[in-house]
């Protein structure tokens, strides 16, 4: 698994020579598009053109979950740092996200439908971009299998994706939210608070990219995240009882396991500690406690998965705390999740437990 | 099968007492839409909540497809004749779309993702509506199986709803668009043209909603289409070869047929003008040709299919043209779709062949 090659930044207009997607009929896009993403594939019985795809189940169940990106809330074009991304970058994290929901039911992604809502000012590179990332993301991600059977192409003001991604059991039990066990270890695979320091630079001017190749890399995993997809099924296959995609942050996502498990879950200081370490130059650049972007940031989409206790973690997982029974009563007032057994309290004065909410103010 | 009902229309900007979907947690909006989509299904083995949902596929496979619909572009909250819509014809309108391509396999819908990208301004009555809508659809239209098994709820500036629907082949082979033969019966089950007609009156002020049971009907096809859905395993079991969705209108994608299955399509001028039949009233308020709205109108999402010659027809079905093999050489220049064996002509100067298409001017 390798982190998604960064491409060119496009200029925001297009050139005059570059034609717009409003000059093109759709087949004349989709003609565009579709070779871009579409290959053979096991599993693909019928592939894109028809009015549906035909994919293979083989042990009879598909595991299924739908993710929508929306300019300017879930990515931009431009950044108030200056840097400007493609329609790659935004394919690059559509796989990101969508395969790692699926990874996190211990499933191995099989196929994707997609649906691109452009402006008619869209150049069209733009789409063109995001099937090249899409299909570059699946392959870094180690999703190698999971092929764009169809999708949809249409008009908008606004620009917008749409993934729905199932994918393949392999005759396993789904690993779900609900399972962690007393006395279970919590580990993570991937990343976590990355792509949130990655944003707040990526937001802020005093960021410049191409001057410091550790905040560079900070930008990346806000703009092309890595899912350790693989890491998904290798879980299920050592036992994992519980497991959950990292995408709203580590207290909120612990917080779901801990609430449907019915346990608390202890975070290990040294452990958030170590993962707060490689934040530190966007610390320091930015004023900020590297520990909250560890505790609240999302969209790495790292797994987070219980093991039973003493059993041998996957290569891609370390541990980072434990599971103990919730006290009797837990009414959902007091923390779902500690730290090093207290309360964890946040520098930026967030009330705890925040993550992502799509409609917060 | 019935046409979904009614709702009565809501005003565009919500009363003072009524929320807006900013003003909600995402933890909020999901627990008042949820309730509403969902319920048990025997196929679902595991629901909304964890991070992917789970769906049987009792034959080793399933059919997928995805569809968007972008305010202004394939509905509207307001239409220049003063018809407001609410979220529930959005919601039966989505069904409709989504369920008819499963259909045109010949497939029986199972579970669909929705995805719902809300501007904080919209009432929470919206995406609520679109829930029933949505439920009310499945259920009208004959696809009482089908269970909304998860979804996104997301922020943007443009009400856009995106949804993906998987469905089951029952052992059957996928009916494919390649599969129309010499002397093949061209059958439509369901309607075509209604919901241009429909579209037409919505978009003009003399169309005043009320007044006229003809005209109401119309527009209502064009709000909340009603696909046949049980149609389309009824014509794979009775021997159907090939299948389309009438989303794009009768010319473009009985052409779409042919070109598939390398045939000219011939339509029966008679059973044409039969489908034109009930539009007379919305034409002779608009001054319009009934028949350009049969050929060309899409969105009604009625079913094509050809079936064998002598084959008798299921009852959904009624035959409107036949099959002939391509002349030698056929180059895609010449028509694929004839009328009484003849090029058509459209009364409004339309290049013939055209049907809708997102991304023409």
């Amino acid at each position: 698994m390798s982190r998604p090659p960064a491409d060119p930044p496009a200029p925001l207009a297009p050139p005059a020579a570059e034609p717009t997607v409003g000059e093109l009929s759709e087949a004349e896009l989709l003609a565009r598009v579709l070779p871009l993403l579409t290959r053979p594939a096991a599993q693909v019985l019928l592939g894109p053109g028809d009015d549906c795809a035909v994919v293979a189940a083989p042990d009879g169940r598909y595991v299924i979950t739908t993710d929508t990106q929306v300019e300017d809330q879930d990515f931009r074009l431009a950044w108030p740092s200056g840097v400007r991304t493609t329609g790659y970058d935004t394919g690059v994290k559509c796989a990101a996200q969508n395969l790692a929901d699926v990874a996190a039911m211990g499933a191995v992604p099989s196929a994707l439908v997609v649906s691109l809502t452009l402006p008619p000012r869209t150049p069209v590179s733009w789409p063109e971009d995001f099937a090249r990332g899409l299909a570059a993301g699946c392959e870094a991600m180690g999703a190698q299998r999971c092929a764009v059977v169809g999708g949809d192409l249409g008009s908008g003001r606004e620009l917008s994706v749409t993934a729905t991604v199932t994918g393949d059991l392999e005759g396993r039990d789904p690993v779900r939210r609900a399972g962690a066990g007393e006395g279970g270890v919590l580990a993570l695979a991937g990343t976590t608070g990355r792509a949130a320091a990655g944003m707040a630079l990526l937001e802020d001017p005093r960021y410049r990219a191409g001057q410091d190749e550790a905040l560079d890399e900070l930008a990346a995993a806000q703009l092309r995240p890595c899912a350790p997809v693989p890491a998904g099924p290798a879980a299920a296959r050592a036992g994992a009882t519980a497991m959950i995609d990292l995408s709203d942050g580590l207290l909120r996502d612990a917080g779901r396991v801990a609430a449907a498990s019915g346990v608390v879950v202890d975070l290990d200081g040294a452990a958030v500690a170590a993962l707060a370490g490689p934040l530190d130059p966007a610390a320091r650049l930015l004023g900020a406690d590297p520990r909250d972007w560890v505790l609240t940031g999302g969209e790495d989409h790292g797994l987070l998965a219980v093991f039973p206790q003493g059993a041998p973690l996957p290569g891609a997982f370390r541990a980072i705390g434990s599971c103990a029974p919730a006290p009797p009563g837990h009414d959902g007032t007091r923390p779902r999740v500690l730290l090093d057994g207290r309360a964890p309290h946040l520098a930026l004065g967030h009330p705890v437990g925040e993550g992502w909410d799509h409609f917060e103010p």
